[in-house]
């Protein structure tokens, strides 16, 4: 009663399907609910470069602008790629589709893992880089990281299972915040810097720990590279835009690739300027902001920008994945369960399990965005590839108008995505990508058993050839430790039930000085049902029982034996540690048995 | 399969009921066997008397000769009464029945409470001070306290399921093993301290804490009194005794006392001597050893023995918790398990209920004896002092011959343990014995709630009265989702066992696209059972078909719902975890309702 009462309050009411509605969105509403992902790595893009490359000492660190531009360049090409995506499959071109429908079966559901991954670990991510700007601004909060991190999984987990409606207008608003706000940022940066009023960094520079190598440059250049996660959402979400649907898609992800390299590029070059380096207790963005605009409400405004955005970010996941989960499930890759609509018609499961193990990471790496950074990312460039490589299969088996064209778009995005994900996976692999290029063979491994096991099952059950209905031969047992009431109840509903079937009482024989006195209780109230004496040496009540079973079963193959378990039912709760630990036993034991069916009568005790 | 065989290596095969055999015991065997708890305490009693001494200084350590002496004067007091206690009651007589057959039910009740949570401390103090003597010799073990502590409890615990027979000789070696080694210890070092070549200790004693009061005094005499417990576990093992019973039993008793008292007052005359004071790694016996021995040979038989008569000690908790629950469970106090005998033919729930909350103690207290000594004895004197009444209230009704004198030494008993349960209770209050004090009573309040239970249970099975068994109007629903051959099977199954009832299937549409589809098949292979739809608007399963059910029962008390849930057998058992959640579901939902039957039906998957 009180556990439904909680759940009612958190989670809503439930609501009728007849509820379910879509929304159509404009460009600019689209651009704010699709963006929040890929914008939001500007927080902390800049500085995961920067923290590899420090690591050949701060000279190293005016190396950030070159690989900003390439990652922008990259972005770019990416998006290019992407437009073309969007135009050929207008009902949704997520990589798995993409994948699934080009490369076949395999490449899809690798797809699908990578990006189930990164869903998780954009949450993680988000959560931790949203925690940080808000540790760096009241930095008392700093010992809570984790803390933090897990009450906000678990409070964006409860906003979508209640059913957060799409209505653009509330993402809106923190998109547009974080983007205005980030404007104002680079542009007074710049004139500061132009009209040389900014005060560079004077503290003294980290000493190196490395040598500046080729190898250390493409580590910074991978850490950078999650500035590009997000990028696929608009090619996911095409039938929410109004019509013409794959033309505004096409032209809403422009405008987002070209924000998102500006901001990423301008706050690069921002930091190389002022000198700004990581620091264990304040982000690089909270830095600059400080530099910029002193410590007043401006810098506070940017905090606060920074963890709204990192929150939606987190929040686009928990549309994704229980998304794609279902798509999978649909197919028969994953459990059936994430394709069932919840109460409040969202995806309750796939929900659940995105926020516990996005909770799971925050705690086991503490929170820290650093340390989630080298497993991310990945997941990410493998889906992109995939989906390009798809994509150049289509438009060579189709060859429609301006395929080679196309095809020569989609094979440059493919290449360089290929590249960089094989770049991206060698140089962090010892710094925890390996965790999930081990964890994505793994789940694709798990889907196609997951897969034959559904297919197997399908095949079981088919009606296809069955011929008739079985034959059964009924043997009702009754269990019996006793003679009460209980137990008289329980023999007078098998033998009315089952009036054409052999009823027994079964009673096994634990202590034999019980038994006479037993049987003629069972003389008097027996209700002519016969009953059955077995012995036990060991006092072990399941074992004669279940030989008894193999006795009649040993019979044939139509034999079904219904076991009859009388139950009681206590007043109290905790009454019932004192009863039917029997009947539990019995249950466990019997429960999954061929030709074995266990029925349980109550016997409600008087209240 | 795993398990039950690595239960089969720990446990040992079942053990038929013949197997149950006594074994007669002669007195200097039945010493050893039933004094090794009282024994032990040598082992720590002396310690507990100037750990609180010392507070008020090192000075203050010469009163341990004065408390020690009183304590040996009270064990006499109280083993002459219990001499009575075993020609009185020459089947046993512990607390619970002593008090039980001549004050009542709920005295009873206090001495059994007060006996069970003093079998547990019993267990928990014998292994810290067992664990004390080997961290004394052996150092480095110092900081595995907690942990060697638990395994102890655990290898006795499974020592006790495999079932220790009572041989007498395995219980001989340890114990007269301590009584020769203290004997030796006492003897060696009363030669030296006479001949005058014992070194006392010369370190700088402690500064006093506190004053020394009357009440400190009492204190230290509260925590000596801890070398009293186990002095009852002769009046519970008078049958176990060679004929005469009780005579031998109550010569054995005098033996006992006479062996702890000497031993217990002479360590304390040497430690006083050698102005040996308790130290955090070391304890008072090993000081005195060691000055006594140097830190030889002697030394370790010292430290060895008397671990061992430690170990000993609790696992004579083993054997007496495990009985005195299966009594209140026979009586119906408890609940019944622990009156049942296990597979080995002992009472395997109490020896795990106990091993439980002393593992539970141990790791609460760190494995410091110190720590737990405040929580002892309480239990052993209150039960003391209502065995000790109970023979009073004995010796008034019946008035035999001698009834005046026995009533005497019965009163002197009861009064000077109803005195030293006072104190102690004060003493100790504040320090630990408040928990004894508060659970004690918890105790007794459940074990009267769980027998009102009981007996209302007995009351409403009862057949007397019974007129006829009730009449059932029998109803069978088969539960739908999909139309396959599992579903086909328990139709079937429900109109062959139940030819007479209302079979009908139940289908709960939570997505009125597939219903008709369904209802098509459903005609062809419904073995023309009616299938009734009923409609979920919410995507529920549960509500409808609990609606559904109510509007059935609604009909009258005799309306009987028997539930078909169709179940899938997989190969695997993780696939489990992909099929059978909806009947999982409802079960839960309908295993304890009213005049409700939950029946599954397996189907087996191909192998």
């Amino acid at each position: 009663m009180r556990v439904s009462f909680l759940k009612r309050v958190l989670v809503g009411p439930p609501m009728p399907l007849a509820q379910a509605r879509h929304e159509r969105l404009g460009k600019s509403i689209a651009l704010a609910v699709f963006s929040s992902d890929a914008m939001s790595s500007v927080a902390y893009a800049t500085e995961e470069i920067l923290l590899i490359l420090v690591l050949a000492g701060a000279a190293a660190a005016h190396l950030a602008n070159p690989i900003a531009v390439s990652i922008a360049g990259l972005l770019i090409i990416v998006a290019i790629s992407y437009q073309q995506t969007i135009h050929a499959y207008p009902n949704g071109g997520g990589s798995y589709i993409v994948a699934h429908d080009n490369l076949g079966t395999v490449p899809g559901l690798v797809a699908a893992a990578a990006l189930l991954v990164d869903y998780v670990l954009t949450v993680a991510v988000s959560v931790a880089a949203g925690v940080a700007a808000i540790t760096s601004a009241l930095p008392s909060l700093q010992g809570y990281k984790v803390v933090l991190g897990v009450l906000f999984v678990a409070a964006i987990a409860l906003a979508n299972i209640r059913g957060v409606r799409e209505s653009g207008r509330i993402f809106a608003v923190p998109t547009y915040f974080f983007i205005v706000s980030f404007g104002v940022l680079l542009v007074g940066g710049f004139y500061r810097m132009v009209t040389g009023t900014l005060e560079p960094v004077t503290e003294p520079p980290p000493a190196a720990m490395e040598a500046l190598t080729w190898f250390l440059v493409l580590r910074a250049f991978s850490s950078g590279c999650t500035a590009m996660t997000g990028t696929e959402a608009i090619s996911n979400g095409i039938p929410a835009f109004r019509a013409p649907e794959s033309r505004n898609a096409a032209i809403t992800l422009a405008w987002m690739a070209g924000i998102l390299a500006t901001l990423f590029v301008g706050l690069t070059v921002l930091a190389s300027a002022l000198h700004v380096l990581p620091s264990d207790t304040e982000t690089v963005v909270s830095q600059i902001a400080r530099r910029v605009f002193g410590s007043g409400l401006l810098y506070y405004l940017i905090q606060a920008a920074t963890a709204l955005i990192l929150v939606l970010a987190a929040n686009t996941s928990f549309a994704d994945f229980p998304r794609l989960s279902s798509l999978l499930a649909r197919d028969r890759f994953v459990p059936r369960q994430f394709a069932t609509l919840g109460e409040r018609l969202v995806f309750s499961n796939g929900i659940l399990v995105l926020a516990g193990f996005a909770a799971l990471l925050l705690v086991a790496f503490r929170g820290e965005t650093h340390a989630l950074i080298p497993l991310y990312a990945v997941g990410v460039f493998i889906s992109f590839t995939l989906s390009q490589s798809g994509m150049v299969h289509y438009w060579w088996t189709r060859r429609g108008p301006g395929w080679r064209h196309r095809l020569a778009i989609n094979g440059t995005g493919a290449l360089a995505t290929g590249i960089v994900t094989i770049v991206i996976a060698a140089t962090k692999f010892t710094h925890g990508a390996w965790i999930v290029v081990i964890v994505i063979p793994m789940l694709v491994v798990t889907f196609l058993a997951m897969h034959r096991h559904y297919e197997e099952v399908a095949e079981a059950l088919t009606l296809d050839g069955l011929e008739g209905p079985p034959e059964f031969q009924h043997t009702v047992l009754v269990l019996v430790g006793d003679v009460h009431r209980g137990v008289v109840r329980a023999v007078q509903y098998a033998r009315t039930l089952a009036p054409n079937a052999t009823v027994r009482a079964v009673y096994v024989e634990t202590d034999p000085g019980r038994t006479a006195k037993l049987e003629e209780k069972w003389g008097a109230w027996g209700l002519g049902v016969p009953l059955v004496v077995l012995t036990s040496p060991y006092r072990s009540l399941l074992r004669p029982l279940l030989d008894y079973i193999d006795h009649i079963q040993a019979r044939g193959d139509d034999q079904m034996v219904t076991i009859v378990v009388p139950e009681f039912l206590p007043r109290r709760w905790w009454q019932h540690v004192l009863h039917n630990q029997t009947a539990l036993l019995v249950k466990g034991a019997l429960l999954f048995r061929k030709n074995t069916v266990v029925a349980d009568v109550p016997y409600l005790l008087k209240r």
